[in-house]
């Protein structure tokens, strides 16, 4: 059943109005929180969830619902407001808002079933959108994606990498509507209520732009079902509003960003003006009980096939980055889920082996890092399985989203390529060397760095198909096959790759330094002087049980060696993992920030090569002394 | 002296030949490279270098030389070709590129005198071109601003903040070039030859643009002088060109990106074809002779004035955050090289108390992270002294700027705001609990976190002066001030705040927790148990000796707290620092993802209240153990 608009626009500005007093009564009774940034967005909020999109409220995670993404994720009070009046919950919930037991958080979170990703970092919600879009065609649902931007947020580059992608890609399932209330948190926003300096923005992105008074709610329903009958190319709405709209002692005053009404006068004063914004309204209207429902498929019971096996030779030289791409395709066979996605390196991460087999799974985000891996988290959120790789150092252009992904706890599965000084004359700026920080920061992201091609081929599986977030560490240089194809790898485990009864020291390396331990075995084995050797390639979480064991048959002294800096990579996940078990340290790792060079003299010139390890060995652990 | 155009053309002609040769020569001599993305420029870089910018070549870092960014900075060969064809070096050293003992690094890096900052990761460059274009505002000096952007590049966000910040600070003192070859990496940009496609966003973005075939010498110095005489925005000009131009058989050709010429029949064929394109040219005109001096100013003697002691009282209650902006008030009270960048939160770092005093010196760019850290590295390389700040948690949007400015070594100033889970109520989103991990990972960046405000100003004044990038960490909630208004701090030092000769353990916290700690000591104290306390407020160096002497003097027990994930922290700090002494370090820190909820509620949940320390200190060091 449609109702006419003469019906619909009052029911409608009373939801609107709703929206607005929940709102201010949340926030004022949290203390804190964003009510006048609701205000501008009430109007457009109320037609998004009671008259354009389908959802079922006590269902929010339905395959083919559409979604709503609040990337201006501090206007998270009128996002509770809106699924409260839906019926998801119970509106005397509001109430509750930003307590420590309550999942109303002070910005949106997975926590909530109808929050697909964490907002609050701004610029991130329109790329997770984009993940969003594509989903729909990935499960072929017709599903549509609306995401609500701010316009002090439009300011923020991932905006116009997403507008980039939204484009070429030619989501036609995606709708934007910016919330241009012309107000930052600090001061007015660059272009103030200039809606063209927007919207020509948009048009030059290659968008549809529609420019309208964000609170006439026929102009909003009129944009957003243009917005729907626009082909090939996403709209973006952008929306004339006023922040504080309704509550006229604050509208368009700067000052009150972040700012609750205080209880008592302020409020009361508020809450009063708004109260007579309500209009008389068709009796027996009950926009909730109309919004439209997504169909119900059968919930696919998602079977992935066994993937192939690893097929390489012990002794065969193949870089772990390549392994990956192997990998990646073998794993896109095996299950329909997963998705790659790129920024213009998928010929030196090998990516381009999936997109082979798989091009309407392989999204290229041309070199944008950010939307690469927001949509990533999008994409998770709804069911895929995504792999965003690139080079290791470029995954910290998107450290911001990597965050929001943990607090989302979203399965994105990154890989980077060409860690560390191992990549040679590329210099600095190609090589990672704080990726394993920067992951390792994140609580809950899987971190893990094969030194060989069978490891690589198993972790990507075994990351697949881990909970939360993942990051995979590959390399440039060829290495030796260390491990048969049947070895067993599990994320928490380590391989003893040489052990005695007569070992004076522990080497701990991962990745390319395995090879230069095992070198450095040889060495000291030459001399009379046995180590054990480890390939810790899961790094978070590590096996601290396994350390501990060998430190101990060891003298009591491990060493590790890493191609990273030295403060939070392999050292510190050892160090921290035998912190109680009486173990000395040593840390071996590059220093300083490196040049260019050849890829064995930079190993060597920044003291991490088995000449290194050689010397370390026997610094700690003098021959003769046990 | 000014040439007619019959005698320049010609002349500029053979420069760029000679370019494309030397680019082809030393990447081939090299192995690796890029010579292909050094065609497509040369004669943009022939023009820029040899009729339209001043400089001395031997002496690259005068303070009113135009300067150059090579925002694409895998075309480092035709750099280098350029700075030798003007005689900064001997041409015969390029064949030394990307030789370990070469500072012709792969890309470039400020070991050279000409290079400003590092480029290498897309997108970057021009954003430091913004921060030497407000320098040239800054010093009152008519120098140009130059930058050479790839089509590629452009897909990167950075670009569009970098775009807004230009257009709305009216910079046209800056011309961007972009070398629009339509080939990336791994296949066609997105736009290709679509030169409309580019030039409608830059003019969207408010810039003056301007479409010219790239081999035209002429239509370059045309499109250079019609930017030179655009006043009030900056200008880009969007520059057709071929990747590989001037060698037939790659010219246009996709797999050539990043692959030498190999020595021997292709590299013969190749230089064979560029020798033909020789012209004839007037004698004796000698370009490098004539291009324009920058005039040469008195070097000034930077003297700043004393910076105005703090004025505190202890006891008083007073945010970090705060104390950091009236802080760098009255640094830039008493050096006029001081400036401060904010994205749109200055009223919650407190930087609006210098853009109060200082508005012309006080670079707004709105909420765009990355601009701010790159224009700061712009204007870091050239003289300035820049504190770019927002909430800590948002520098990991700059992640990678960051990383850059590490390897570049400028002396950039960072400082976050709203660390950690004392925030409260705002939720995850918004707390920074990685930034500690993220910036200690870079080796040579100095990592300070005060926990009152006398220590914040002081640490301010010390940053500034300290060589090198660095980062102060500030924290929400008000806190007590702890110390005299003359007490005097070091980078590399701490402070023990309690201590007494029966000690049971060393608890070494910093910021907020420092607080936390010293309840610990209270309630310990009253049951008879004394623990020493110490303020890290230099994270990064850490003081070796004193954490070594406090932990043997306190049974060989540390136990670290900090409001920040465990990996990469203050614990890993400390134990990294004292790994060969034979102490236990005990990392308390928040250890999972966190939620919305009151500041001492979350201290508290979250694992690092005072209780947490009074039942580590307990089960570390029982009662009567000693």
């Amino acid at each position: 059943m449609t109702l006419d608009r003469s019906s619909l626009l009052p029911a409608l500005k009373n939801v609107a109005t709703r929206l607005r007093i929940d709102s201010l009564k949340s926030t004022s009774e949290a203390g804190n929180g964003h009510p006048t940034t609701c205000c501008s967005a009430a109007d457009v909020m109320a037609a998004l969830f009671f008259s354009e999109m389908r959802f079922d409220p006590k269902d929010p995670h339905n395959a083919d619902a559409d979604r709503f993404v609040l990337s201006k994720g501090h206007a998270a009070p009128i996002l509770y407001a809106a699924w409260a009046e839906a019926g998801a919950f119970d509106r005397a919930d509001l109430m509750n808002l930003r307590k420590i037991d309550s999942d109303l958080e002070g910005h949106p979170t997975p926590r909530l079933p109808f929050v697909d990703v964490a907002t609050g970092s701004l610029g991130q919600g329109i790329c997770a959108a984009i993940g969003s879009a594509l989903n729909a065609r990935r499960i072929k649902s017709d599903y549509r994606t609306y995401v609500l931007v701010g316009d002090g947020e439009s300011a923020e580059g991932s905006v116009w990498e997403a507008a980039d992608v939204g484009a070429m890609d030619g989501l036609d399932n995606l709708c934007g509507i910016t919330d241009v209330n012309a107000l930052g948190q600090s001061r007015a926003t660059m272009w103030g209520h200039d809606m063209e300096a927007l919207a020509s923005r948009w048009r030059a992105f290659g968008w549809h732009a529609i420019v309208i008074d964000g609170h006439d709610l026929a102009a909003i329903l009129d944009a957003l079902d243009e917005a729907r009958r626009t082909k090939g190319r996403p709209t973006m709405i952008l929306a004339r509003t006023i922040k504080g709209k309704g509550v006229s002692f604050v509208e368009g005053k700067d000052g009150w960003h972040g700012k609750a009404f205080k209880k008592g006068d302020e409020l009361d004063r508020a809450l009063a003006e708004l109260e007579t914004q309500f209009v008389p309204a068709p009796v027996g209207v009950n926009l909730t009980a109309l919004i439209p429902r997504p169909p119900t498929r059968p919930r696919g019971v998602d079977t992935p096939k066994p993937m192939a096996p690893p097929d390489f030779k012990v002794g065969d030289e193949v870089a772990t980055r390549e392994a990956y791409g192997v990998a990646l395709a073998k794993l896109g066979e095996a299950d329909p889920r997963v998705v790659a996605l790129d920024a213009d390196v998928k010929n030196s991460t090998f990516s381009d082996k999936f997109e082979k087999a798989f091009p309407e799974r392989f999204y290229q985000n041309f070199i944008a890092e950010q939307v690469m891996v927001g949509a990533a988290m999008g994409l998770a959120a709804r069911g895929a399985i995504p792999f965003p790789s690139t080079f290791a150092c470029f995954l910290s252009r998107a450290y911001d989203f990597i965050r929001m992904a943990a607090i989302s706890n979203v399965g994105i599965k990154m890989a980077g390529s060409h860690a560390g000084v191992s990549i040679g004359e590329d210099g600095p700026s190609q090589m990672a060397l704080e990726d394993l920080a920067m992951c390792r920061a994140e609580p809950n992201i899987t971190v893990l760095y094969p030194s060989d091609a069978v490891c690589a081929e198993k972790l990507v599986a075994l990351m697949a198909y881990h909970p939360g977030p993942a990051y995979m560490r590959t390399s440039r240089p060829k290495t030796k096959v260390l491990y048969g194809n049947d070895e067993t790898f599990t994320i928490g485990g380590l391989k003893v790759l040489r052990e005695s009864s007569s070992d004076v020291a522990t080497v701990v390396g991962a990745g390319v330094t395995v090879y230069e331990a095992l070198k450095a075995y040889d060495a000291l084995k030459a001399s009379g002087v046995n180590i054990r050797v480890i390939d810790l390639y899961s790094v978070q979480p590590v096996d601290r049980a396994g350390l501990i064991a060998a430190g101990k048959a060891t003298g009591g002294v491990i060493i590790t060696v890493e191609d990273h800096y030295p403060a939070g990579g392999i050292g510190d996940a050892v160090a921290d993992a035998v912190a109680d078990a009486g173990l000395t340290v040593k840390r071996i790792a590059v220093r300083e920030i490196p040049r260019s060079g050849k890829p064995e003299e930079l190993l060597d010139r920044f003291g991490i090569s088995s000449n290194h390890i050689v010397s370390a060995v026997r610094a700690s652990a003098p021959v003769g002394s046990r």
